[in-house]
């Protein structure tokens, strides 16, 4: 398959099930995954979705506005650039173009998050 | 050296290459090298180089708002995000909020750009 829809494929089910089932993240990283969440470094499935999970907010939904691509070399990995906006429940406004960049590792036949740096844009 | 440390002299250096001498900037890609620039894809040092010093701008100054890297497997490699403000020549404002994801690999004591995505952000 085309590494472009693999990405944008990805992209769709990790905010699916941020935006659904926000705990059953934990199961897109690994114990060697690392995230960088507006400066604040956290690494490891399990530390990453506690993180992810006590956001402060519930209810929240996500608009992907780019989603860009790139092999990332001889392991089959690629590097994921994401932009859009997250919408949070009560708030009239969207945060507007919050960036995510994934680095994606294969595993039996799908991807995990090796690398995840998030950073909101506060306009 | 401290990878963060590493990532924001590269980072730093690249910026200071791309405001004093673009051409310059051939010198930290290499063959294998991409970059997608606002949906673009490019390959290799010659045309990113070509690409990066046709943009529709003499003058330019980067200024860097965030840094923030991780090492991106065992290949030495680290995934690096950047934000940041674009000022041109001539225009009154900054174009706010361009963000970088830049993948570098190890090579020779130093680090070249494998993978290279450029947005800018239209608040």
């Amino acid at each position: 398959m085309d590494p472009d829809t693999v990405a944008k494929a990805f992209v769709e089910h990790y905010y699916s099930t941020f935006d659904t089932n926000r705990a059953g993240l934990v199961g897109l990283y690994q114990d060697g995954s690392m995230l960088t969440f507006e400066g604040q470094k956290i690494q490891g499935a399990q530390n990453i979705a506690a993180k992810l999970t006590s956001l402060p907010f519930e209810q929240c939904k996500h608009s992907i506005t780019t989603v860009d691509c790139q092999p990332s070399g001889p392991a089959g990995g690629m590097v994921v650039f994401v932009s859009g906006n997250l919408q949070l429940a009560g708030e009239q406004h969207p945060l507007k173009f919050s960036q995510v960049m994934f680095h994606l590792m294969p595993t039996q036949g799908s991807f995990f998050v090796f690398n995840d740096i998030f950073r909101l844009n506060y306009a």
